[in-house]
């Protein structure tokens, strides 16, 4: 009797998600002829009410590498670990599908899901996903290269106004709790300032910088992560919250400091929020081929029978760790990272004071 | 004596204006061996305290056909004809330059102060410059192409977001008093639901292609220009008010409508604002031919001695009109325009009730 | 009894034929309730031996608006005409689908069949179809934009490595009897030599253009379309032979040019012929526009019961011309267009003896 | 007295060159105040005649972080070694320049010649370049992600091509000796087949996966780098030969595949050779922070005087080793690398015997 595998997305959308999906199924179909069962919309395809699933074969992932999003959809919200009644039915519905295992593509709060149902008794393997590059113990995941290309076009679009009417501009960067995309994306756009959720920046320094640049280079650019913030100030970036009929908006961080800016600066200063274009899209070159990796090593994992572990990415090599080794955590940039070196050394400030 | 010939770009950053200067100087220094006077900073490099210019030659304009921006800067504020003394000493100005002539790239405002001047003597000849594409007498401007491709690429990739956590995603345009940018990019992203300031929208009709889509396609997209407003409702967007120390800040009308369909709605609604980044970058080839043309056709303008007037494209043809013709107006899409009715038989709202 | 009608696509590859199906179907179902029955393979899914077709609904056409290619196929060497039995089959299948008419797709070879067959008694509706932007009668046709815009690109990378060893660069476009790509390309990505199929060019004076520009500026680029010959010369391009075991390759015209102008200069000269790509990947969004308008069209010609006509795009305004009144020859650049003026006045060589 | 260190470029053009002279120039200059020194045409503009150089400053190395190609130009011929009289003139430039160290930026070629200079008195920092990632010792090097990135969207626009007509798509990258370009850019743009120049290919196998794919997916897209050839058969293709006046043609590997292949198969078979598009172009942001690292790092060598030393990357880390440890020689594929692993795995055709 054949293999017969469950796959799922869950948490925010990704690029790669598809590239991952694709590759755990051709793998598996290739090399041992498994059934692979598609289930929608994260954790809540299976907890139900009823399963809401699809076989996947060779057609259904054709031509999905280069596509953003994932076919399967995900959920933020679905966690079958809210009430024992919620779990029970989960496993139940896995039992009823007759799966002998489930691929979980996910964040750490899909990990930490997936451990708890692994404890339960459901075989699982993890793939680490977050276009914020933080999940602890993988050093590189799928998704980060595209956010990080997405952002640095559209700091490039942003400098070319910047400098055409002398303007002092923000653009403001996913990365709730590591600075991962505003780093790479701001040296990779070649902007002047760069603030990360992990140094507090020093108001005074940044606007020095803003009116040395005013009496040469005329114009000012600065990529802020959403989770940076003042020295001494409070975090103000928030996340949507989907069960609230008013969500708290994006954009704390960027508009916050612009109001903090202008008075200080004779020229204009203007903020851009991003948002939620940095999930989306084709995932790069690069992107596709992690993701494709991450896949078929998961497929790998799935039949050598090594369960309840995550795919990672260390010094350049792909491996596993277990699930219960996760650690709930952020990976953020360490403060002695080569890149904040490198962008002190050429002349980027990042907001410390002088 | 060779012609001296000044030129400056004025209002806001758009894509192409590169392409214009080159053009205008390539030919005048080929056909004619003009002397190109550059000015910096819009008409604020005229009007002084002192000029502020450069000499524009084959090198200086090399390689900057694919360049966002304007290598002369640009200001939406300086305006000579806002006192007499301002008005005479910009002419004066450019009397001590030995400017015989003098090319203006810029929107109706520009327009206007530029047939103020040649009123008092200073030949002129315009180029029409608007990425909302909405100047009166010219069908189609630069800038404009690169602006819909920008949004359009937006849309892309919030769409695959929208349909993997199947929401409704609002995405703001520009085009304050037009709907082009909203409309082109509308149709080429795929839009369900394209909402204009030309056709106020009906906040339940809106909702209900929302619900039928929720049942079949899981996602709905709304394109949505920053002038539109719902029937009865009032113009929401404001300008960034340079002089204020806190600008209101776009967004009014992404947000307004997401905070109306929400309650009307079981999915989750979510708002972009593209802003600024829809000014900048390199232009489309479209957008770099059209430029070409246009800062051409103002060069010949200059050496057949018809100043005053504005270089303009309709029916496809370059042709010019009066300065003093040029309507301080705009250009909105005509309520029986042919791709609004294309847009609703194949199926785009328009927002208008059932 | 509802609508049945066919679509097909014929011809080369051109991006923006999925978008011209989607808005067809979308048309004709949200209408009258049409049935739309897509064609394989050109007028090879009608010929036989048996009619190989699909029904089109609103789930087949979502999403490929964006999408290069063909999702019905197409072929370039299925002709109805060739005989009289292939003739009487292809209606037959017509006929026994049920057909009322069929909407086809394609440039002056498939129009000259459409009208072939509409003579005998199949109402048809045709779409043009051409990168090359050459069908009489039509100002514009989509997938001209966005091979304009996959050759500027091109440029783009070459002028870079052009510069960086002060070579001469030699790129080949698509083009075969048209310079319109090579024309438009060659505009946006700055090429300093463009030569066409319209005007025979002198190679002593582009040698002499590459020895000027190697005092100043180190390198050159010349944009060559395929159909274009020296004074005097032959045309050397030639078609893919696809009967051949051995076809004829592409770039002879570039090839030649090099060969030619490598022993009048000191440095080196390089040939790029860039091929397929040309004709492949996502359309535009200005030829997302445009395809979806020319598809919307066929479907309102097809209610109106306006049969055996073609959608033309003239003055910028959408219409028809009657199948019999489509010539079959080749929309030339004329020499008069104000384009080349444009060219020549900025300084670009269109290979004329000085 | 401060600094006074050289820079030049090297060897064939690669996307990053310029972020890399951007980076040393603006680290020298803030750190230790140094004058930096740009040589023209590489090593032919410090050999003579007599040098060809300019002073680089901060306004010299702005804006040039996303410009493709070399702001001083390169050359793949000058060779100080190639004889004792053009040896000492090169080192009696450097030192009439007051050259305290030169930064060489190159591939194998340009080291082994820094290592020589090295060894008569020159204090040289080396940068690898190379968009083949084939430099050993280096595990990533900049200009590649650029090329793969160039390779795949190409591979992207021919697939669509080749589905709608039913073709197989032959493309040919560089990669003389390595096929690092073909085997990434074939992974993420989902070839059917990769060929290599580690693995010799079996026609018959390649035809085989052909004709199985024309029954199920009608079409085939195979991927091959520059220096593959069939089991048995010679390495056909050949370098341009500058001095040549009729350089061998590029391609030659892309066309004998072609010519095997298309007696073999029912349907068409068409090659496309990328040539030097790959080389050229802006660089993607992963190629920016990586260049920007290698440039910063040279420049950290400079100041702590660690000479004669190239700036290495291994297992993620930046380092550097002796240029006399430079292998002269080429960093293949390895055959036991997990990217052939998972490409073999997920159905990708290395063209081996089944």
């Amino acid at each position: 009797m054949p293999l017969r595998i469950g796959i799922l997305t869950g948490g925010g959308d990704c690029p790669g998600l598809n590239a991952v999906i694709r590759a755990v199924t051709k793998s598996l179909l290739r090399q041992c002829g498994a059934e692979v069962i598609g289930i929608h919309d994260g954790f809540g395809g299976l907890m139900g009410p009823a399963p809401h699933v699809r076989p996947l074969d060779w057609a259904s992932v054709s031509g999905i590498l280069m596509r953003g999003g994932t076919i399967l959809g995900t959920s933020n919200r679905a966690n079958p670990l809210r009430s024992e009644a919620d779990a029970e039915r989960t496993l139940a519905h896995a039992h009823a599908l007759g799966l002998q295992a489930l691929v979980v593509i996910g964040g750490d709060g899909s990990m930490a899901i997936a451990h708890g149902l692994s404890q339960r008794g459901l075989p699982i393997v993890g793939v680490p996903k977050t276009i914020d590059n933080d999940i602890v113990g993988c050093e590189r995941s799928f998704g980060f290269d595209t956010a990080v290309a997405t952002v640095t076009e559209a700091i490039e679009r942003l400098q070319t106004t910047a400098e055409s009417h002398g303007r002092v501009m923000i653009v403001e960067t996913m990365g709730r709790y590591a600075g991962w995309i505003a780093l790479e994306a701001g040296i990779a756009g070649a902007a002047d300032v760069i603030l990360l959720p992990e140094i507090d920046y020093d108001i005074d320094a940044v606007a020095a910088v803003c009116r040395a640049r005013a009496q040469r280079q005329r114009y000012t650019l600065i990529c802020i992560g959403e989770g940076a913030k003042p020295v001494g100030g409070e975090r103000t970036v928030q996340a949507w919250l989907p069960d609230s009929p008013d969500p708290v908006r994006l954009g704390g961080v960027a508009h916050a400091l612009r109001a903090a800016l202008q008075p200080r600066l004779d020229c204009e200063v203007r903020a851009t929020v991003l948002g939620h274009v940095q999930r989306g899209g084709a995932p790069t070159p690069f992107d596709r081929v992690l993701a494709t990796q991450f896949g078929n090593e998961a497929a790998q994992l799935i039949m050598r029978g090594e369960f309840n572990r995550m795919v990672t990415l260390r010094d350049g090599r792909l491996g596993s760790i277990a699930l219960s080794d996760v650690v709930h955590g952020t990976r953020q940039v360490p403060l002695d990272h080569p890149l904040l070196r490198t962008a002190r050394q050429i002349g980027v400030s990042l907001g410390e004071p002088a």
